[in-house]
This record gives structure tokens, C-alpha cells and sequence, in this order.
């Protein structure tokens, strides 16, 4: 199966050639996986690790499992956020086990985030948002950190297993917040596997694979007495910001959306955005739009618009000039309005069925 | 009260005036405490921090805690444990709640050692040793760190208020293991006042200072938030090796006891130490021994001799030249074998009775 549409600019397909060639990442291959989602499909999911793994689960129908991290530092989350999510739904389909961990520890250890300020915020809006965005809260397994000791209890085995050094090659610095964060984190990432010695996919941006690395080396070198099966990756693309940046930032709110956000705020946004509309409306009628330059266009099939049809259409109406810049701007904001909508509806809705989800004690 | 004895050698001396003035620790006073044990009568307890405060919770009947670590990580003990737990003992008879926790999840950390393994050597002999030496096991509260969750999320905490430069600092390195099992032993420390606010001393071997500096910042630095007590200090000397070595070390056995020690081996390492005796017995009659030159006049008044006047006639007759080096090692390798034998009797007993122990789970 071919990528359908992959409109992105050279300039940011350079940017993750390169990163695949840095990291030693594999390329994406669309093929490996039945009923590939939206990402997968509009090649937004663009690396991995181990994929063949994974699929091998998928068509074999052997135990494997999908894991996740929500940090409850903040309240709002980003639009990378809803990508992991897509993809751990996708795998629950697929028939992963999904387990969805809340970094208690390590906002506390990283951010000064109190373990009771981190639990209130999980519940109130991170987890709502997650079964929000498609996570099927009955298949997946939750729990906070803080009352997992067999995580806890492999994080401190595991900083043993790291030196000093290749911690700073790694994370750049070595302050104790993060040395205790990140081994934290690969205990996570492997626990799934003290019950039951399986595969395991972790959907992240690519930014995060520093921790993948660290934790394929330290099962590496757990091996004889655990035996784990290395974590497989899957990166997805950024978001890229509303004003052509690579990524979207908190640091520049005017080009950034957050989840939840205020619609007017949203739309205001998308209005300023950068498109690939060109001088005039002659020249435009004329020569097209220049749609690997719009972010618009990228929100829309990134986030938006769900069917591939519709948005062939978009694609080729906007492609040829038929289609202006002000009116991909209003279909953009009138889907972000229905998103922003539907998404706080069911925020809300899974807010007051927290009670219901069962978090692994221990 | 006046220190009875210390026939301590000037170079000594010299070496803890030192450590006094460079770590600011306070001169140890023992008129702060009422019934001196040995090691606080005998000068081998040198220094403190905080003592007023554990003083007056003494003379006042007020709550107060005295709490130490064991590091399941070898199958012996040496000396410089069997004089913590002396002091936890003498702070029990003051009224002290008394803290025994198995760093289990340090040795994981900094030496690699599994929880398992930790377990089993705590319970079968560390546990024992210290009840052996005359820890009151009804009188103290028992945990392992791996249990402890309380321990855990305050270490994770205090990660986030100490820099990467200061623990550098501190420790010399940033080993991950390190830094885990550091901010670990910071939670032990303050753990106690969680559930009530209190005064704390930890005695130690002065080496063990940076941890309790480490925790009387990050206690300062918590101020706002849980108010502890800053904890108290109590520094024993160490005891030299038989070759008149600053300190035992295992790195050389042929001067180094430990226990357990096979008797033979004990003995054979004795009748070969560092003695204060003269060149000819003529000379030893006439000028009397360098008693601050015997380390094994040492190892009478630190360990094998509990009573004062006994000790006090060893010292005379030696300094006197009455007694001779011969003589002097020949008592204490008898002192020795009884120590042995009753510390191995009430280890082999205590390992027997290790079900009855109260552990606290979480």
C-alpha cells in the first residue's frame, strides 16, 4: 500500500531523512501494518524501531503490548499527545495490550510537582482527555507510578546498569531530577514484560527516543537475568507551528493550539496561519496553491479530516487553484471548531466515569 | 564529666581536629548526655551536629528518633557497625523511636546486588548482627526501602532540590546509581517525621557526614512545605587498623577484623599489630609503653573492655611498663575470642527468633 498523500515540503522531509540517518531509525513501511491509521497512512508516522516485530504480533495474533506515559505537569496537552494516542488505539485494535502510565514520579522528580497535584490533574483532565482522543479505556491497564513498585523497583536496578557518562551523552546533563526520571522511565517501559515476556511498541515523537535507546541498552544489557524483548519504536512527524516552524511550542502561543483551547482563540490562529496561497487571486486561480507550504493544509491532514477522499479532494481543489487560501482557512476552522467541541464533550463525559477505570495497585 | 581516658595519638588527634573545622561539625561534649556509653565516655564519639537539640529532648522526655541504614551488600560487618548500633542502643535506653532500614534498593543501585539477594543477607545475617551487638528489636521499627513507598516518593522529590554541580560536589560524581541511592538515603533520614514531627540523630562514621549534610539542606530546602526538623549528627573515629592505619580496611584483611572473623584468623591478625611497646623488655620496664601508638590498647578501650576501671589499670600497668606488649595482645585476643563467641551465639539466636521481628509494610 502506497502513502496516499504526502504533500510535505523538502525542506522538512531533509529534516527527518536526516534524523532517520542520526538515529539509525528504519524508514516507515505502510505495508507491515493491516488497516493502517490516518498517520500511517498520510506518512506523519515516519520511523520505528523493530517494526517487523510488531507486525509479526499483528499477523501472528501473538501477545503484545503498547505503552504510554502521560506527564501531568500542565493542563492542557498537544497535538503530539493525540497522535500517541491515535496510535495506541490502532494497536489496541490490533490486539496489543495497552498500558497507560501516569509520570507522577516524574513530574515530581523533574518539575517540583507535588504527587497529589500530579494525581488530581491526571484524573481531572489528562486521562479524560486520553479516552477522549480514541483510547478504549476498557482494554488498557492504568497506573500511577508512585504506586508501582515493581517500576520503582527496576528503575533503581537499572541506574547500575548506566554510567555517568553515556547518561550526560544521552540527556546532555546529569541533574539527579532527570537521572531519576529517565530510569524511572525505562522501568516503565519494560514492566509490561516482568508478567509476561512479549513485544512492546512505544508511539512517541521522535524527540523522545533518547529514552527508547536508553532502553533497549539497558535491556541489552539486563539480558541474562531478564531476557527482555528490546522496546520497538514508532515516530511520528511534529505538528508543525501555524507560522512554518518545524513544531509547535508553548513558547510561541500565536502559532501554537493546545488542547483543550478556547475557539475563538483557535480559529484567530488558524487565520494567521501560513499557507501556500500565492500574490493574488489571478495568480492563484492560475498556478495553484503551493500546498506543501500551507500548515493549514498540514492541520487538515494531520488532525482534521479523517477520510482520505475528502481530503484528496481538499487536496487537489487547493492544488489547483479552485480552492483560495481564506477558504481553506474557514473549512480549517470550522473543523477545528467541531474537533474543539467534541473533544471537550467527551472530556467531560469520561471525567465523570473516572471511578469506572481500573488503575493497577500494588 | 570528664572523658576518663584517651590515650589517643597526637597525629590522631590532629587528623579530627581537622574533619571538625573543615566539615563545622560541633566538638562532642559529653556532659549533654546523661550515662555516657563507652564510646561517648572514651572520646571515641568526637563530634556532632545539632546535639543541644537531641540533649534537651533527652532531659525533657520529648519524642525524638534515632534511625541507621544496613547495606546488605557483604556477608560481614565491621567495627564501624557495631558502634552505630551501640549508639541506636544507648539512644533506645534515652527513650529514642528507633529506625532499622535495609537499603535494599541502594545496594541496587550503587553495588548491583537484586532485592532478593538483599533480602535474604539482611534477614539471615545483618538483621541478626545488629540485635547481636544489642540493638532492642522490640524497641525498633523495621522496613526494607524496596517496601517503603513513603521513602520512594520523597526521595523522587528531593531529586528536583539539589543541582547537578552541588551533588557533584558533594559526592565527587554523578553516577546514576549514586545519585538514586543518595536522595534514597535522604528520604530515610527525614521519613520518620512524617508521621510526626520530631528531632532525629543519626550516628555515623564521620565518612558518612555528606549524606547528612545532603539532608539538612534539602530539609531546609522543604522548609515550606513539610517543616522538618533539620537531622542531628553523632560521629564516631574510626577504628584504626592493627597496623596503625587511620582506619581497617578490607582492602588490607592482614590488619583488618571483621565480623564475623574466624578466631584463629583473629587472634593471628592481633598478635601481629601495631603495640607501644619499647625496643628490649629492659627499655619497656624502664620507660613504660607508647600507649598511643598501641592498636591494641585501642581495640581494648574502643570494643573489648566495657568497664572502666578494668581498662584503667590496662592502661597504667602498660604505660607503666608492668605490663608488657606480649601481655597486652595475649588479653586481647582473649577478649577477642569471647567477643566472637558471644557475637556469633546471639547472631545464630537472633537468626532463629528473625520471624518474630515486627516489619513495616506499605
Amino acid at each position: 500500500m502506497q502513502k496516499t498523500i504526502d504533500p510535505y515540503g523538502s525542506e522538512l522531509v531533509e529534516d527527518y531523512e536526516k534524523i532517520i540517518k542520526d538515529f539509525g531509525l528504519e524508514q516507515f513501511n505502510v505495508d507491515l501494518f493491516p488497516n493502517p491509521n490516518r498517520l500511517m497512512r498520510r506518512g506523519v508516522i515516519f520511523a520505528g524501531r523493530d517494526l517487523q516485530l510488531i507486525s509479526k504480533c499483528i499477523k501472528d495474533k501473538k501477545p503484545f503490548y503498547v505503552l504510554s506515559g502521560l506527564m501531568p505537569s500542565g493542563e492542557k496537552i498537544h497535538f503530539g499527545s493525540k497522535m500517541v494516542v491515535e496510535n495506541i488505539r490502532y494497536f489496541q485494535e490490533q490486539g496489543a495490550e495497552a498500558y497507560i502510565l501516569v509520570a507522577d514520579l516524574e513530574s515530581a522528580a523533574a518539575r517540583g510537582i507535588s504527587l497529589e497535584e500530579a494525581r488530581k490533574r491526571a484524573l481531572e483532565f489528562h486521562i479524560p482527555a486520553f479516552i477522549a482522543l480514541g483510547l478504549d479505556p476498557k482494554k488498557t491497564t492504568f497506573y500511577f507510578q508512585s504506586e508501582n513498585k515493581d517500576v520503582v523497583h527496576l528503575a533503581f536496578e537499572f541506574a547500575q546498569r548506566i554510567t555517568e557518562n553515556e547518561f550526560k551523552a544521552i540527556y546532555g546533563n546529569n541533574n539527579p531530577g532527570r537521572v531519576m526520571s529517565a530510569v524511572t522511565q525505562v522501568g516503565d517501559i519494560l514492566y509490561p514484560q516482568l508478567k509476561e515476556r512479549m513485544p512492546g511498541i512505544i508511539p512517541v515523537g521522535v524527540d523522545q527516543d533518547p529514552h527508547i535507546r536508553l532502553t533497549r541498552d539497558i535491556a541489552r544489557r539486563t539480558k541474562q537475568k531478564y531476557n527482555f524483548f528490546l522496546p520497538a519504536g514508532l515516530y511520528h512527524k511534529y505538528t508543525p507551528a501555524l507560522n512554518g516552524k518545524l513544531k509547535m511550542s508553548k513558547s510561541h502561543p500565536e502559532s501554537c493550539i493546545e488542547l483543550p483551547e478556547d475557539i475563538k482563540s483557535a480559529t484567530k490562529k488558524i487565520k494567521r496561519a501560513v499557507t501556500g496561497g500565492r500574490d493574488t487571486l489571478e495568480e492563484h486561480r492560475k498556478l495553484g496553491a503551493e500546498v506543501e507550504k500551507c500548515m493549514v493544509f498540514e492541520l487538515l491532514k494531520q488532525h482534521l479530516v479523517e477520510d482520505d477522499k475528502e481530503l484528496d479532494k481538499i487536496y487537489k481543489d487547493y492544488k489547483s487553484g479552485k480552492m483560495t487560501s481564506g477558504e481553506i482557512k474557514e473549512l480549517a476552522c470550522e473543523k477545528m471548531t467541531q474537533f474543539m467541541e467534541d473533544f471537550n464533550k467527551k472530556t467531560e463525559k469520561a471525567r465523570k466515569n473516572i471511578d469506572k477505570l481500573k488503575f493497577v495497585k500494588f
